[in-house]
């Protein structure tokens, strides 16, 4: 990690730069893609599954059989860890739901809104040697909640053909009775026109590589809904002279093990902290499986050292990371001042971990600085508000003249005249 | 329009088709205008501003003296209409503010969220004769009511180099302080990356034609949010034997004079109705001053006669329209059924107009069928919603088990540590 002691805050942008990602160029490789699943439904996927992942499958879906092996392949131990995660996720969504509060703007006009559930939706979980389970929880548990009718859920199978047991468990643990042994673009594809075997969804959510994310992308130009863009994981970390060394090196080291691209930053008050940071990830990343890709992730970290904690917040405003934590004694004057942030960790024994698996917060966050305009998922993601209006024959009469006035101005004379009728009759 | 009497459903996704958009042939046009703005700022918003809007700028941004001078050409029954308007716009989308609920998952692990404003929305208004003033009613109310802190307005100038006062004036009320005289794909590129004139915003709203809307789409791609994708604008009315024919004629026709592609879609249970409503059509239709538009949009419309009230929610929910009006006696059962709409209007005297202009709903809503998966504008489309989680040293020895467990299966070592070092500590 590269340190910057007092940078004056003209220089702040260049530091915070992340690098570019630029999905224009795949478009190329993967509009055919799309073009080809759109007009050749399954068999395209079965070529393509065949072309990318090695594995010539003969049934896209997964079976009930395949679903009980899983089950028994997972650990009590698992199980037991998924179930808490499930609650407390399940708590914590359940809780966003809100109720219909009618509001009667002018004497016979009552507006409201109400929510309903995005009917199909799909997710797209990413394939490799580690099953991401806990992001299935982080997208079913909502659209359980949202009461989402149809959930499509697409992973890459091995070269034998398998999902990995805890996805598949994890998946059918929480009611998902569609999952497609897809990946890559061609996944996204099936999700967004339909094929034989996947029903097409309205919005599509979930992480994935280059191909995946610019895939969501092009289909979310024909009108598909897909969650958020995407870009590298990202962590900032707030320490002050107190911090515990050990616990902010773990928390930058969860973020950098996750790739090579992963942002880290520390952002401290305490040049004496920077430094014992720094001590203490030598020697956590001594043992660490993943520590030659957390390497060359903190290759490109900086930490930085600022004159008080007011700096510090702007420059965390600034760069608006995914994650925030703030490892720091009075944390709670903090929290007005965070304007740019997808999830916020708060005092030493909140790690960004928590939130990454069983707190209950969801980890499906803005990154690359789109924290400035998006939120993370929840429970909002997967329904649609719509709004309500009733006006009373009264109340027409008393909202009539400034609608006609107003569109008559607009030059609209029919929408006056919807208007004028009704007054008149 | 085209009458249909009892289509199957299996003919139903056929008749209610939009016309295809496709943008992306625009692209080549809209992409090196984006990248000219980019590269040369204020330079190039004035080149393209002489090109396409015919007129000279010394200066871009409205001037003071102009905002007064357009208070004084506003009428003061306008300035009434517009307050009125404003007032329910405002009471409506106040109500959407949410608290702060605390939610304590597992003993010790407390999550909530807490809204925080964008802090730069850029609005866009569209040129013409008509001047749609109503739409900055729309989206600078809840603006305001977020707390966004910078909101810029574009909008092109006549040949003259001026901005209709209505525009100005509401702008201007509702405290808009930087008005741009610059309209098209190059207005968008000045908001998603700045100029010397024009500040960089973070989500860019507002209706605006197919280059405007390529544009966003294209610097939605890089990163800057976007209100929600655009098609024309569309009514579905429901009637049944027992509306007033006038009603449902004047509301069809409030949809045809927006545009000739304008979708208006007619179902009903009674033939006796729809049969009246196309007498009622020709009548008002005579005296409109947009008749030649509103009848083009009427040619490519449709009725659709239906056996029962079941079917004809199935039918709008297969549609999705951004509008739906239902003047139907029981209106109130019918709610329930609503699935995929916009913004509803219930019962005989509550036409769209008044959504359009003063009832105090939002009328940026989800067009082309994107009902299934967007909401309206609301005030949530101008704020983030970040959560935050506090865990005790308590709070982790209880979640910490799973947590380990779960970051284990996914080979997330660090992950893993960062709670087994809080855990021993």
């Amino acid at each position: 990690m590269k340190t910057f002691l007092f940078p004056s805050s003209d220089k702040w942008r260049e530091l915070l730069k992340r690098p570019a990602i630029d999905a224009s160029k795949l478009e190329d490789i993967i509009k055919p893609v799309l073009e080809k699943v759109k007009v050749n439904g399954d068999e395209a996927l079965k070529a393509y599954t065949k072309e990318f992942d090695k594995v010539e499958l003969h049934q896209l879906l997964v079976s009930e059989e395949e679903l009980k092996d899983a089950s028994s392949l997972v650990s009590q131990e698992l199980k037991a860890a998924i179930d808490a995660a499930k609650k407390n996720i399940e708590v914590f969504h359940r809780s966003q739901a809100g109720g219909v509060d009618k509001i009667e703007t002018t004497p016979g006009v009552v507006c409201w809104r109400e929510s309903r559930a995005i009917e199909k939706v799909g997710l797209y979980i990413p394939g490799g040697t580690a099953p991401l389970f806990s992001t299935i929880l982080m997208l079913v548990v909502p659209a359980k909640i949202a009461g989402c009718k149809e959930i499509v859920l697409c992973t890459p199978p091995n070269k034998e053909g398998k999902i990995h047991p805890a996805i598949l468990y994890t998946a059918n643990l929480l009611g998902v009775t569609k999952i497609a042994k897809v990946g890559g673009a061609q996944a996204i594809a099936a999700l967004a026109y339909g094929t034989e075997s996947i029903p097409q969804v309205y919005k599509i959510f979930g992480p994935g590589n280059q191909f995946v994310t610019g895939a969501k992308q092009l289909v979310n130009k024909e009108g598909v809904a897909i969650d958020m863009p995407a870009g590298p994981s990202e962590v900032a970390v707030v320490a002050d002279a107190n911090a515990n060394p050990a616990f902010v090196a773990s928390d930058l080291l969860s973020q950098a093990e996750h790739g090579v691209d992963s942002q880290v930053v520390l952002i401290s008050t305490s040049d004496v902290l920077v430094k014992d940071v720094a001590i203490e990830i030598e020697k956590q990343l001594a043992v660490l499986p993943r520590r030659e890709m957390a390497q060359k992730a903190l290759d490109n970290s900086i930490s930085v050292v600022l004159n008080n904690m007011t700096e510090v917040m702007e420059m965390i405003n600034e760069y608006a990371p995914e994650h925030l934590i703030l490892q720091v004694e009075d944390y709670q004057l903090l929290i007005p001042k965070v304007i740019n942030a997808g999830s916020v960790f708060l005092g030493a024994y909140t790690p960004e971990s928590a939130g990454d698996y069983a707190s209950g917060t969801n980890h499906t966050l803005p990154t690359n600085g789109y924290a400035t305009a998006y939120s993370g998922v929840s429970l909002d993601s997967f329904i649609k508000k719509i709004t309500f209006q009733e006006i009373t024959k009264e109340g027409i009469q008393s909202l009539g003249k400034a609608i006609e006035v107003m569109a008559e101005t607009e030059e609209l004379f029919a929408h006056k005249n919807a208007v004028t009728l009704r007054m008149k009759s």
